[in-house]
C-alpha cells in the first residue's frame, strides 16, 4: 500500500496560500466562510421556479387544488434561504468597500421584499418570452414544450430573476444566478442587461450579452451571436473605467441571426434584421437590413478550422 | 427574525397564473400533471445506454458473464419507464387536437415494441460513430476512449434514441432526449433530423442540426457548424408553415469545418469539404471545396467581440 | 399490463456486441470492466479543488484555523483515490501497447508522488490566472467573484490538473478530466497545450485550444476563439501522423478577440492583438493587429442562420 | 473471476414460487404489485409528525410565523399519498372478501376526510400524553426533551395515527404503522387497542398491549408490561376466533410497573397499582396492590439466563 | 471561533491505538480494512429479500411478467457482491488461525454455490413460516400482511440466511446478518441454532435463541421467551469450552409463552405447553404443562421496577 | 381528483397548538428553532466513532499510515459541530432556569475542550468493554466481532460519550445520544449512571440502567436486567424528588442474569451473582448468590401470555 509524502505537501500549499493572501492584503480571513454559496443559490432557484410555474416546474405530484399551499410555503422558505445569502454579499460588499456594514440585516430585509414583490411581474415577463418562442419556431407545438425544454427559456428564468437581484444592489448573487444557466445552456446574459417583454433566442449556444445592453419587446435572437463591448475606455492612470454604456442598444422587433457580432453603444433600429455571421460597429437604421456575402468555392487552401 | 408579506405576492402570482391560463384558454387544467417529465427521461436514457454498451456505461461491477442478465433486466425496467412518458405525451398529444385519446394505451404499447425492436440496429450504428471518431481524430488512442469522453458521441447516442422516438410521433419526448444531450455538449441536433452511419462531430460546442437535414454516410463536422433553414416561408395567412424540407441535403463522406455555416435546403454533394467559417447558401457539387479568405493584418479599428 | 419481447432484443443486443468485439479483436474481454471511471475522476477533481482552494472551494463548514487538517485529508485520500484510476490507465495502455505491465504499480506510485508535489506550483498558477481575469475584466469586483463564478477558470484548474496528468503519460485520465470542465463551461482545452500563467478566457464558451498549442504568459482570449489545426499530416500509408506540431505558437500578453480563428503550427507574436471572427492562417508580427473588415448594409439576401 | 450457476436457481426459485401461488391460489396474480408500502407510510408519519408538531418535528429552518403554510402544503402532500395507500388497502381487501370493489375510490376519499377531520384531536391528546411523561418521570427537565427523546411518546404518535386508521376500517394501514414504531422502540401497541388521554410509557422496550385492550386515562406502565390473552377462544371446527374481547380492562390511573404481565378480559380497577414482575389473570379491584414475593439469597443452583 | 487543541488530543489517541494494538500483538496491521463489512451486507439482504420474494419485497414497479429478469439479475449481482465478503472472512479467519489462507479463492467460490444453491429450500421453509404465523395469530388477515408487517418473519429471514452462512464456515458473516435482524426486532437468534419448518415468534421483543438451541417443526413462541445456556463449562484451565451443546432441545409443535426461561440442554418435549413467564431447567416430558402461579393481591412492599 | 378541507384542518390545529402554548406559557415562541438536533448528533456520533476507532468504525477506503489524517479532520468538524449543539442546549436551559444566558459561548467552548480531552481516555475504557466481551462470552471469536457486531459494545460506545455531556452539564444533550442507542439496541442506559471498565452487556434487549446507579469494574449483566428505583421520593407538595440516588450499587466482579430486577438504593456486594429473573429489593452480601426458584410441571391454568 502507498504512503505519498503528504506533510510536505500539505505545507507547501500553506506556504503558497499564504503568499496569495499576504499579496491579497489577507491574511488574516476571520474563521469561517461568508461568502455566497453557488449551491444555495441552485437550491433557491429550483424553488423559485416552482414558485412562479408550479403545475410546470414544482414537485411532480402537485395538483392545482393545491398550487397556493405550495406556493406559500416554497416561497417563504426560498425568501429566507435567500435572506442568508444577501446578508453574505451585503456584509462581504460592505468589507470590499470598507464601510462598517451596520446596517446589513435591514438592508437585507428590505432588498427581499422587494424582490418578492416583483415575481409576479416577472412570472407575466416570462409568460412573453415563453409565447414569443411559440410563435416564433416552427417546430414549437406547444407553449408547455418551450417552457420545459427550451435552454432559451431556462437562460431567461435566469436573466430575469438575476436582473432583479442586480438592481438591488446585488451582483456577486446575480452573477451566479447568471452562470448557473451558463452552464446549463451554453447562453451568457450578464444580469445588467436591460431585455424588454417577448425576447427570444433559438439554440443559445454561444450567445453573450453584455453588461450594458438595452433590448427592447419582441427581439429574436439566435445562437452565437454577440452583443459586446467594442473597447474597454481607461482612465488616466490606464485603468478599467467601469460601469461607462459600452454594448449595443437594440430596439423593439429586432431579428439578429446567427453568429453574428454586434459591438459598442450603437443602436439596431427598430425592425432591422442582422443576418448569421455578420461584424456590425455601426448604427442600423431602423428596419435596415444587414448580410454577410456568401462564401464562394473556389482555390481551397487547405485550411481548416479543426484540432 | 424576518417575516415576508407572503400572503399578498401568492395572490398576485395566482392571478398572473389565472390571466395565463385564460388567455391559454386552459384555466380549467385537470387536477394533475400529465406532461412527460424530463428527469424521468433522463433516468431512462442513461438505462438505456447500459442496455446498449453494458460493459462500459452499465454499473460498474458488471462482469461479462452476466450481461445479459443485466441487459434483460435494465431494458424492462426501462422500456415500461418509457411506456409511461409515451402515454404521457399520447394523451397531452389528443388534447392538443382534440381527438379523443381512446386508443392512446394500444398505440403506446405498439410503439415501445417498436423502439425496443430498433435498439439492436440502433447499436450497430453507434458502433460505426465510435469507429468513425477514432478514425477521423488523431488525438483518439483507443474506441473505448471515443465512447466515454466525447461529447460528440453522447450526442449520437441521443440523437440515435431520439430520431426513433421522433418516427414513432413522439416528438416532445424526442426532443427532451435532444435537449437533454445539448445542456451536456453543446451540440444541438433535431431529432428530426436523418444522420447515415459514420458520423463524427469533432469538440461539438455550438453544433446546430435542423429539423429537415438529411446527412449521408461518413460524414464528418466540427464545433460550431451549423446546417440551418434560410427563410421559414410563411402561408397566405402570415403564420409559418411547418414540415416543409428547408435545411440541407450533405451527401456522403462531406467535411464541414469548425464555423461553417450552410444554409437552406441546398445540396453538399458527395465528398465536397467545406472550410472553416465560411457560408454557404447554394449547392455545392460533388468533390466541391469552399474555403474563408484569410484576414490579413491592417489598420485595426479597435473592433473587439467582449463584453 | 404490457409485455415486451423482450427475450429476442437481449439475443439480437448480444449479437450486436458479438460482431463489435470480434470486429475489434476483443471477444475475450476480461471478466470485470478495468476502464478509468469518469464518476471517481469527478469526485476526485472536487476534492483537489478543496485541497488547492480550501476556504473557497472546500466544506462549507471549514474554518481557516483547520485548513490543514482538511487539506492533508483530503489530499491523501483523494490521491489514493486516484492512484487507483491511475493503475486501471497503465495497464489498460500496456494492453493496447502489447506491454506486459508488470511494473504498473511502481509506475502508479511514481506518478501519483510527482502529482502530488506538483500541486503547490499549480495553486500559484492558478492564482495568477485568477488575478488576470480580474485585472482584465471590467465587470469583475473580486478576485474570489473570479474563483467562484467565472467558468474561464473552472476550465483553467481542470486544465493544469489535467496537463500535470498528460506530461505523467496519462493521457486517457487527462482527457477525462477536460471533458468534465467541457461539459460545464463549453471550453475544450486539450490536456497537451501548453498555457503560461496568467491566462484568462473571458465568457468562453465554444473555446477550442489544440494539443500542440503553445501559449506564452498573459494572454487573454475571449469566446469561440480556435487554435487549432490547418491540416492532419499523412503518412506514406494515408494514415493520421500523431503528435506533431499543428497548433499555434501564442507568444506573451497576446489578446485575441471572440470569434477569431487561427490555424497552423503558426507563431503569434508577443503583443499582438487578434480582432473578433478574423481568420488567420499566417504567422502576426510581435505586436501585429489584426481586424475584420465590417459587415455592411446593403441587399439583403435573406440569408439567415436559423433552423 | 466467478461464474455461479444462475439460471438453474433462477428456475428453481421460480418452482418455488409457483408452488407457493398454487397453493394460496393465486398463481394469475395481476401484473404490478398493489399491496401498501411500508416505505411510503414511513414517509407520511414524517410528514404527519410535522404537520402535527410543526415547530418541533417539522422542517430544522421552519419560523413560527410561517408554521401554517408548512402545515397546509405538508398536510395536504401527505394526504394525498395516504389517500394511494388507502386505496390500495380498500382494494386489497375486497379482493380477500371476494367483494367487487367499485367504490373504494369514494371510500378512500371520505376516510381520508374523517382521518385529517380527526387531527386537531390527536394533537391535543399527544400533547396530554407528553404531560404526562413530563409530570410523572423525575428524569424529564422539559416538554420539549419528553417530546423529542421519549420512546413511549413516539410510540403513541404512531399508535393514535394509527388507531385513526384502524377504526376506518384499514387495520393493515394500521399495522404498518404500529411496526415501525416497534421496530424503532422496542414498543408494541396493537392499534385496535383503545388508549385514553395521559398515557405515559416509561423506556418500553418489551411493552405489548393487544388488539382489544381497554386504557382509560393517566394510566402509567413501564418496559416489558404485557396487556395479553389468556386464551384463544376457538369455535366448532378448532379455528380462532376472531375480534372477541381478550384482553384487560385498565381503569383510570392504574400503574403498573415493569415486567408485570396481565391476561385476560379482566378489569384492573382504577387506581390500582400492579408490582414489578408480578403475573395477573384476575380481577383486581379499585386501589389494589399487587406485588412480587422477593427473591431471596439461598442455595444458588448454577441457573443462569444467558446463551 | 472556537479552535481547539487537536494536536494534542490525536497524539493522544495514536497512544491509545497504540497500547491496544501491541496489547492485542497486532501493531502493524496491513494498510487497509479487510473485515467484513456491516453495511455492504446489509445492501446483499436486502437483494436476497428481492429475490426470494420478488413481488413482496423486491423492487416496487416489478411486474410478474418480469420477475425472472429481476431474480437473474439481482441475485447475480448479490452473489458477487457476498463473494468479496466471503473471502473477507475467509482471510481474517485464516489469520486468527495462523494458516496460509492459499485457497481462500477456490472456498469462497464453493461457498457462494452452496448458499446460491439453497435459496430455493430457504424460500420454502420461509413460506411455511409465514403460514405458520398466519395460522397462529388471530389478527393476521393475510399471508402478506404477515410477510410484510411481523418482526418475526424479518428475523427469521435473517435467520435462515445467516444459518446457511454458518454452516458453510463463515460465522462473522452469519453474525453480522443475525443482528441486523437483532437490531430491528428486538429478536436475537443465534444463527448457529437449529429450526425447523414452520417456525412462529410473535411480537418477538426480548427474545433470545442460543447457538446450539435444536428446534422442531411447527414451535410457537411468543416475546422474551429466552433458550439459554445453564452454565459456561470450563476447561482446565478455566477457559470458557466453546461449541459444547448447552442450549435447549425443543421438539415439534411446542408453545411457550412470553417471558418463559429455558435453560441448559434439557428436552421440551413433544406438544408441550410452557407457560408464560416460568423458568424451567430441567426435561418436560411430552405433551407437558408448565405454568406460573398467579400473583396475589396483598400486602404491596412499595417496589417498583422503574427507574 | 380528491379535494380535502385543507383550510379548516390547518386552522383547528393551529389553535390546538395555541392552546398547548398558553398553556406552557411559551405562546410567544421566539422566530426560529433552537432545540438540539438528534440527527445532527447521529452524525456527530458516527464521526467520533471514526475518531475512536478509525481502522474499524472509520471510512472503509481508510489506511492506517492515514489514521492520523483522517482523525484530526473528523475531530475538529465533528467537535464544531458538536459547539453548535452544546449553544443550542446551554441557551435552552438558560431559558428554562430563567438565567440570561450571556456566558453560554464561553461555557460551550470550555464544555468541547473538556469534552475532547476525554476522549483517549473513552477510548481506553471501551477497550477494557471490549475485552471484557470478548472474554465473556464462548461465542466471541474475535475482538474485531465484538466491537463490531456487539449490540451492548454499541450501547457503551454512547452511554461512555453521553456520560461525559452529562458531567458537563449537558443533560439533554446526553439523553440524546443515550436514545440512539437505545432505539438500535433495546438498551436504555441513563448517562448519569456511573460505570466501571471492563462492563459487558450480552443480548441486551430490555437492560435499564438508572440515572444514579454506581456500577464497578468488571461486571457482566445479561438481557432484560432493571437496575431501578424502587420508590420516587416526593417533597411536602408531592411533588417528585429529584436528583436523590435511587438506584443500586453495584460493586466490583458481579454478574446479573437475564431478566433480574434490582430495585432501590441498595448494594450488591463485590463478586455477588445474582440469577436470571430474580427479584431484589435488599442488599447481597460480597460474594452472594440469588437464584430463582424453579417453575414445576402442575395444573396448567390456561394462562398465556400472548396477545
Amino acid at each position: 500500500m502507498a504512503t505519498f509524502d503528504i506533510s510536505n505537501i500539505v505545507q507547501s500549499l500553506y506556504e503558497a496560500r499564504h503568499n496569495w493572501r499576504q499579496a491579497q492584503s489577507r491574511d488574516s480571513e476571520p474563521g469561517g466562510r461568508e461568502f455566497p454559496s453557488r449551491d444555495a443559490l441552485a437550491a433557491i432557484l429550483d424553488s423559485l421556479k416552482g414558485v412562479l410555474f408550479p403545475m410546470r416546474l414544482g414537485p411532480p405530484d402537485l395538483r392545482q387544488e393545491s398550487e397556493n399551499f405550495h406556493v406559500a410555503h416554497a416561497l417563504d422558505a426560498a425568501l429566507h434561504a435567500l435572506l442568508k445569502q444577501v446578508r453574505r454579499e451585503l456584509k462581504y460588499n460592505a468589507g470590499l468597500n470598507g464601510t462598517p456594514g451596520h446596517d446589513v440585516d435591514d438592508q437585507a430585509q428590505t432588498a427581499i421584499q422587494t424582490f418578492a414583490s416583483a415575481l409576479p411581474r416577472i412570472r407575466t415577463l416570462l409568460d412573453s418570452d415563453v409565447l414569443a418562442a411559440y410563435q416564433g419556431d416552427p417546430a414549437a407545438r406547444s407553449v408547455d414544450e418551450v417552457l420545459l425544454c427550451y435552454p432559451g427559456v431556462l437562460a431567461m428564468i435566469h436573466y430575469r430573476l438575476g436582473h432583479q437581484l442586480y438592481l438591488l444592489g446585488l451582483p456577486l448573487l446575480a452573477r451566479i444566478v447568471a452562470e448557473l444557466a451558463h452552464g446549463a445552456t451554453g447562453i451568457d446574459i450578464h444580469p445588467g442587461a436591460s431585455i424588454g417583454a417577448g425576447f427570444f433566442i433559438d439554440h443559445g449556444t454561444g450567445v453573450v450579452i453584455g453588461e450594458t445592453a438595452v433590448i427592447g419587446e419582441r427581439v429574436r435572437i439566435y445562437q452565437a451571436v454577440t452583443l459586446g463591448a467594442k473597447r474597454f475606455p481607461t482612465d488616466a492612470d490606464g485603468k478599467l473605467q467601469k460601469g461607462l454604456p459600452r454594448h449595443p442598444v437594440v430596439e423593439d422587433d429586432v431579428v439578429i441571426y446567427a453568429g453574428a457580432t454586434i459591438l459598442g453603444r450603437i443602436t439596431i433600429g427598430k425592425g432591422a434584421v442582422i443576418g448569421g455571421n455578420v461584424w456590425v460597429t455601426h448604427d442600423v437604421a431602423p428596419g435596415g437590413r444587414i448580410a454577410q456575402a456568401e462564401s464562394r468555392e473556389g482555390a481551397f487552401a487547405n485550411s481548416i478550422a479543426a484540432t
